[in-house]
């Protein structure tokens, strides 16, 4: 068990610069920082993995957004399992596994009263540590609130995914088997993503955006329209699926990672917006944590899809505290299938 | 009473070219033609008056609608009054007043068994004949689906709405003050239309697109955001409309009268459509004829709000047959408040 006598350094990456387009190790700086002391009610944690997510780009933006941006001259914020070294709370001791906002710093504190996105929570040592983030995580959370809420996934929908290979893609594809889609269509970049998601099960078809026309392959694949558009990515997917819509298509924007996130105002709209008229269909945004109050029931959901064996993890694991800038950039430009997670420590 | 005798001539408007932007007399020619011979259950009917519908523009396309395209060399197809001058239905007798879809042609057939939009009905002769355009009709059927059942418009909301100053817009407006709209902001092009519309008392506040920051005018008009866009016009209105949502928005998407309907795809996209996201808020498109099985309902309620003065018919009526394709331009370019109408006769 780490002690606070124990500890000899403590590692934290610094925001310098704020990104216009694509983030990367150039927007941050590693720095030794003192070991900060827990206040009352607050805890000194050691950094075990951070959950990479495409909305952490969006808080890098000094514009206004749910949360504020993280400050110049400030440690990164991301989602973290941390381990507690010394506890000034009465429900969390020494040894605990937690899940909470944390920072981009091997050691540093988490206040369980504090202004965090998601109630701090004790993780069950009984599950791989890592499915908090991939099975369980604010992608699998994402997809799940985005296809049964917002897109309402119903059986013998015909449904196409964008951002298919990705964290929340692979989530989503599933949650829409599970709820029996008739066909599920996964929109991935490059030819090896599209295999992987066919060898895999989780779409059964895979359009390639690098290398096909988008709109006529969903016409092919959908000739009678789709019925759910699951948009993980914005930009051309979404003018191919509003031109193939079916009646009363349900549309569930989720994000726009395509744009990087670097702003809520992008350089082109949508061309083939004015179809959801003829279509009856609608386009309908949201974010994860909206639905916090509600995170129990879907977590309880995809519990028990996972230990029944109807769903699967699906994540890629990048070991080492100094590589988290480069790996942020490679949620925005890697090859990286399910969910990106960093290692930074094994538990005591 | 007419009579087949009495007829000396025959006139219609035939379409002779598909209008690629703007519509006007130039797509158009005026014939004479034979007067028409109603087979078994169908009617020869005069025609009294026609309705202006932006919808008609898109009927001039050669593209898939929700019915299929005027023909070149065909006649104009309109909603239109229109008086029986003779009859082989037996609900329908000579000089009843129908309300059916039917042609820029002074005398023509009406089939209540054919292929309409929307059913054949006899008009009751108690009220004015225009209400059944302007107070009852496709325009105030659309504002009421749009608002009731897309916007689902709630006491207390904040509501904008595009074209206001038009057929729908001003019943859109009417619609939204008998439900408890807290402040309605209305958009118009120009000046007159805006202190029109403040001055009939259909909006709270009134922005003009023409010489006005639409984004910014809505801010301020609406700090909290808005929880309701009507939106009639599409184009810059619905940008500015994104910018300023309020969480859980409502937008109806009614038209794109702002493109013409030249065609279901625009030059320019929303560029704020990524603020759906950010207010978990909706862009739902529609097409009155979806809704044709409701229209009894509908105008249930309208005629109640007429009768108890809750709500009032707003009108702009030519006369002149010859005017037909002259009106039809004027719709998108013109300065007409209210339903516009075209007068071609007087009933027997």
């Amino acid at each position: 068990m780490s002690s606070i006598a124990s500890i000899t350094s403590n590692r934290a990456w610094i925001l310098t610069e704020r990104p216009t387009g694509l983030v990367g190790p150039e927007h941050f700086a590693l720095k030794d920082v003192p070991v900060p002391e827990p206040g009352p009610g607050q805890m000194l944690v050691k950094s075990l993995y951070y959950s990479m997510d495409p909305t952490q780009r969006g808080w890098l933006n000094d514009e206004e957004s749910y949360i504020p941006p993280v400050a110049i001259g400030a440690p990164m914020r991301a989602g973290g399992l941390s381990q507690v070294v010394l506890s000034n709370h009465p429900d969390f001791a020494p040894g605990d596994i937690v899940q909470a906002t944390t920072l981009w710093q091997e050691y540093t504190i988490v206040d369980p009263a504090g202004d965090a996105i998601a109630p701090v929570r004790k993780v069950d040592p009984s599950m791989p540590l890592t499915w908090t983030f991939s099975a369980f995580g604010i992608t699998s959370l994402t997809a799940y609130f985005g296809m049964l809420d917002v897109a309402q996934v119903r059986e013998g929908d015909v449904v196409l995914i964008s951002g298919a290979a990705g964290a929340t893609g692979t989530a989503a594809c599933q949650i829409a088997r599970i709820k029996g889609a008739k066909k599920i269509i996964g929109i991935a970049g490059g030819p090896e993503k599209c295999s992987w998601l066919l060898d895999e099960g989780l779409v059964d078809a895979a359009l390639d955006y690098k290398n096909e026309d988008l709109t006529k392959r969903v016409s092919q694949e959908a000739p009678e329209g789709i019925d759910v558009f699951y948009d993980n990515v914005g930009g051309s997917s979404l003018d191919a699926a509003l031109a193939n819509l079916a009646m009363r298509a349900r549309i569930a924007l989720c994000g726009g990672i395509s744009t990087g996130y670097a702003s809520w105002v992008v350089d082109e709209g949508p061309k083939n917006y004015l179809f959801l008229i003829l279509k009856a269909a609608k386009l309908e945004g949201f974010l994860v944590v909206y639905y916090a109050e509600r995170f129990g029931e879907a977590v309880a959901d995809l519990v028990q899809w996972m230990q029944s064996g109807k769903m699967k993890a699906y994540e890629t694991v990048i070991e080492g505290f100094e590589k988290a800038p480069e790996t942020m950039r490679a949620l925005f430009t890697g090859g990286n299938t399910g969910k990106l997670i960093l290692k930074v420590a094994d538990p005591d």
